[in-house]
């Protein structure tokens, strides 16, 4: 009989503009399943109040953080001259999904770039609104920006939905019931892959 | 508002051993999907008792069947010398798709392939099951055949999973419930393609 435990994770990359409920759908799925686990980013800045060392980010030195980057020890990082560095470290993912762990990656669609040219085998997941009226709708119900700033949001989503056929899936947030569905449904497919299943067709072959 | 209902549907190719309950599997699939239909191949065989033209098979002449192939009217067909002629006609499969049904075409390995070089856009499904042991089991449990016919099948079964790597889902059936399941997810991730979504991020862009 097949251990299908053993069979190593997937690592889920999750992409979308600002205000289209990436964290909600996320927060979701990581609820349902107890398999799935967030990556946590290292950071150069310090903790806000609330935040968790290890758990909302690995808080780091600059020294430690370049020092990572020397050894090669990052999926991808991000850092703009005199800002903060920001990365997420590939040791953590890639324990995990050994240990049979789906790995939850949210982040930019630049960083979803690196991480797909480092790791081919990730799956980009790009999440996207179902209109840009909608998002517009609920980025002005959010309240917490200017109507000029969500113009800009708007314009930046245009020019990431260039980007989107570097990715594997977009998905729809018209529910958010529906949006994590489909992500479930993702999920299960890539496992039935059949570049993931090679070990047990091997398997049967040999019986 | 994008009305999802206009995309095409998809191509689902199914393959998988005898006794593999490929049948039981689709038969669930069609029931709970209304958006799906089967694949109705054309034969120069005669209807046996009970079967009903247009819906078991097209029966069809050998000269309307031989006309059909110098019309390219086939997305594959086969033929035995001094045989019947058994072929998916092209024509049915993408008016449907159209329509925006998903069409499920259960064919034998090498008919997979031969859609697949035709269409590859096509979605290649085997079914597996989840030893040999349980599928000889399987077999004995039917009582139809020898054993040496059976072991003639699991012989037949290490070969075509040779080929799996041409697929692409294999859909393991331990549980009906659970392979159900599985290809209906396969089904939501690929209509989440982002190949599948282009016209929907080009509308979303324009806005």
């Amino acid at each position: 009989m097949e251990n299908t435990n053993v069979k190593p994770g997937l690592l889920l990359v999750v992409s979308g503009p600002s205000g289209v409920g990436k964290g909600t759908i996320d927060g979701l799925l990581l609820k349902k399943h107890e398999n799935m686990v967030l990556s946590v980013s290292c950071t150069t800045r310090g903790p806000r109040p609330g935040e968790i060392d290890g758990v909302h980010y690995s808080f780091i030195s600059q020294e430690r953080f370049e020092e990572m980057i020397r050894e090669d020890a990052f999926l991808e990082y991000m850092h703009v001259f005199g800002m903060n560095y920001y990365g997420t470290p590939a040791e953590p993912v890639f324990r995990q999904m050994a240990e049979g762990k789906d790995v939850l990656l949210e982040i930019d669609v630049q960083g979803a770039m690196r991480v797909k040219e480092k790791y081919p085998q990730a799956v980009l997941v790009f999440i996207a609104p179902p209109s840009l009226e909608e998002l517009r709708n609920r980025l002005v119900g959010r309240g917490t920006e200017t109507p000029e700033a969500i113009e800009k949001r708007l314009n930046t989503v245009r020019a990431e939905l260039q980007r989107l056929k570097d990715y594997d899936y977009m998905v729809l947030n018209d529910t958010v019931e529906q949006a994590v569905e489909r992500m479930e449904a993702i999920l299960t497919a890539e496992k039935c892959k059949v570049n993931n299943n090679l070990n047990l067709a091997e398997t049967l072959m040999k019986e």
